[in-house]
């Protein structure tokens, strides 16, 4: 039987999503928990392999089990016993055999957070990306519109995606100003590696008034990695929601 | 010459604010890079002794040094390249030699965040307390009212306190609720050992039903500790404000 969790964390102290050689992942916590649960070695799936410092409300992920003596919809409060504080199932659930949390997925929203003033409080270090001069937020929300519908995002990606197409549609893209807080919201059908923070580090770039946002359609169209802005810090990026269908909410 | 710093920090990592043997303060912090940069031993004071896992966006310090090559407003950076990146100093000046911040403080004001649900996202963990229970905020805001005004607090306050006098004026509460977040400002004109911990531990109380609302003024006038709610965790408070004079804002 297939089950599913629903995972949130904090990226802070570790490697990222996935399991890496000599390094702290949140994959091997869970797998470790699993193993501690039921003694046995599960090989788990997760929909998204967020990087290291990114954090995460909903991650999705699935193994295979034989059985299992504790009811699945119970399982996440005994894996949370072993797992770090930082990371928190809250929800495990039954699943179809070939359900996919990557593959199933129809759209992901993540959501993007900067600090844009000279003093951001310490206790946001892990949690905002700083960009201390002022920026122009009327600009960004303008240029963000350019990025709406489908496109060929290669430009806005890293070396490090294994992927048959580079074709993704962004369905929402909403800027939000609080005092010094700027929250950028982005929903789309996939993203590519890096290509939230790519685009932020962008619209970054047109708020310090550096890329003009007519320019903006130019540089997606151009597909040259070279044109788009550095990549945004990951501490302030947050995988917020994974859309399944139907079957699968 | 008296030096005033201001200064924001994330209180996590440290016993408080104060100086303890065998642990590590912000104060002592502090001090460490005042002794880097001027080679010279201060006794620096604050104006708030922050409790262990508080936090702070405009802690006020002074400290008193013969003379100074460094131009005091451009003291901040220099101190901040000594400082670790949860404590950061945002504005150093010149004050009065007699300014003190903690006796010519004439108002304060506080935060304090609740997570009201039952998955907190494990980034909030060490800023928000996590109230798993629906509370009915409606009921604690009403009790809120309450605690404005001129009170003598000591059922309020844990040992700890060394004050002339347990009155103390609150001047504002308002309470916040947006989503699963329920945030408090409270003003006041000073607060004694975990005063503001001890009200929201109430509040909480009134938000289960478990004080009535009517109850509070009760509880005020008693100045009986044992009637008043537990204390709050600190992750939850960070000093928001200090007022001082026109003079010293």
């Amino acid at each position: 039987m297939r089950v599913r969790l629903i995972i949130s964390y904090d990226g802070t102290n570790y490697c990222g999503y996935q399991i890496q050689k000599n390094a702290s992942s949140i994959q091997k916590c869970v797998e470790d928990a699993i193993f501690i649960v039921y003694n046995v070695v599960v090989k788990s799936l997760g929909a998204s392999r967020t990087d290291s410092g990114v954090h995460a409300i909903c991650q999705n992920v699935v193994f295979d089990i034989e059985e299992s003596k504790i009811p699945i919809e119970k399982l996440y409060q005994i894996l949370n016993r072993y797992l770090p504080k930082d990371i928190r199932v809250i929800k495990s659930m039954l699943v179809d055999n070939n359900f996919h949390p990557r593959y199933d997925s129809i759209k992901k929203t993540y959501n993007y957070t900067i600090y844009n003033g000279e003093h951001m409080p310490p206790f946001y270090n892990n949690y905002m990306m700083n960009v201390k001069k002022k920026l122009n937020v009327l600009h960004m929300r303008e240029a963000s519109k350019y990025f709406l519908g489908t496109h060929d995002f290669i430009g806005f990606s890293n070396a490090g995606s294994d992927v048959r197409t580079t074709v993704r549609t962004i369905f929402e893209f909403d800027i939000i100003e609080e005092g010094n807080i700027i929250q950028f919201h982005i929903t789309g059908d996939g993203f590519l590696y890096n290509m939230v923070r790519i685009i932020i580090g962008t619209l970054i770039r047109v708020g310090m008034g550096k890329i003009s946002v007519e320019d903006i359609p130019n540089i997606i169209e151009s597909r040259d990695r070279s044109r788009a802005g550095k990549t945004a810090k990951p501490n302030g990026l947050v995988l917020q929601r994974i859309y399944y269908g139907v079957k699968y909410e």
